[in-house]
């Protein structure tokens, strides 16, 4: 059931975004709570029209949203956003004399509301 | 208030996208719960960039994330999202040979800080 | 941390997207609870495929998810709804005979999972 939605400004030119994605959806299910490869959808999109703060100088950002069914221990869910991170640091350009931030974000999916088929 | 995204892996050619939408917003403000029809807005985009999972062969996805005002019983929850995945399933494209995923999320939006207005 | 997203229907034409999120991200770090100015990360875009209701007449919406790490209290939260709301009923364009609505959802994000980090 895990989803994961990335987004970040357009001024990372270059982000390999296909490549990013498969690492990061394969680092997601190595993991020993994700109990079926399949459930874990991952999508990326560029922003184009963004504000980062109100100082001067080159800035970019990159943010992953990972929504998990609810009822993960906080342990799961530090280890699950450490190794988002590490792949979106790993892929993310870092252009020259740029300010680039990164962050993830965990959020937990009402469990007994969430419908899950398959056509 | 209800708002519902939803969004799809663009290998679903021809998703009739304003079709779903409009029968999404009448079965959503058909049930008891939804008070003014007027607060159900609706809006769907493809992905262009996705994985799903690990494994080979061709797959799909559409997932909706339906916000609701914070206080509906469980019951009601599952009601909305059940209606929400029945039109889902009937809108969806099944491309020979394609495992599609069809999933549906209820979110709770926090009721005091919520800011609901009109031009 | 905080983290806003907007997006509005594409019938809202000629709506500023830049000045309004520079204007957006100003009104938001002037807020006492914000504690550096670089941490507050905007982004908009139009939905081109959307559904409002179920009744007739000309229909627009504009909505703001602004996503804090949770720990501010009710009070806190209310204000910086009501700010964000301030600044898209200030420069979201009301087309002659559009009904527009102007909704704001403010998000608490789980803060031990919370990765942030820069490049």
């Amino acid at each position: 059931m895990p989803h994961l939605f990335i987004d970040y400004s357009d001024n990372l030119a270059g982000l390999p975004e296909q490549q990013m994605l498969t690492e990061l959806v394969a680092t997601v299910c190595e993991h020993p709570s994700i109990l079926d490869e399949l459930d874990v959808k991952a999508r990326i999109a560029p922003a184009k029209q963004y504000v980062i703060g109100t100082g001067s100088g080159l800035r970019g950002f990159i943010h992953a949203d990972l929504r998990l069914m609810a009822g993960r221990t906080p342990e799961v869910k530090k280890e699950l956003s450490d190794r988002v991170a590490e792949v979106l640091r790993r892929f993310t350009p870092h252009p020259e004399g740029m300010l680039v931030q990164v962050s993830v974000e965990i959020t937990d999916m009402d469990r007994p509301s969430y419908h899950k088929g398959r056509l």
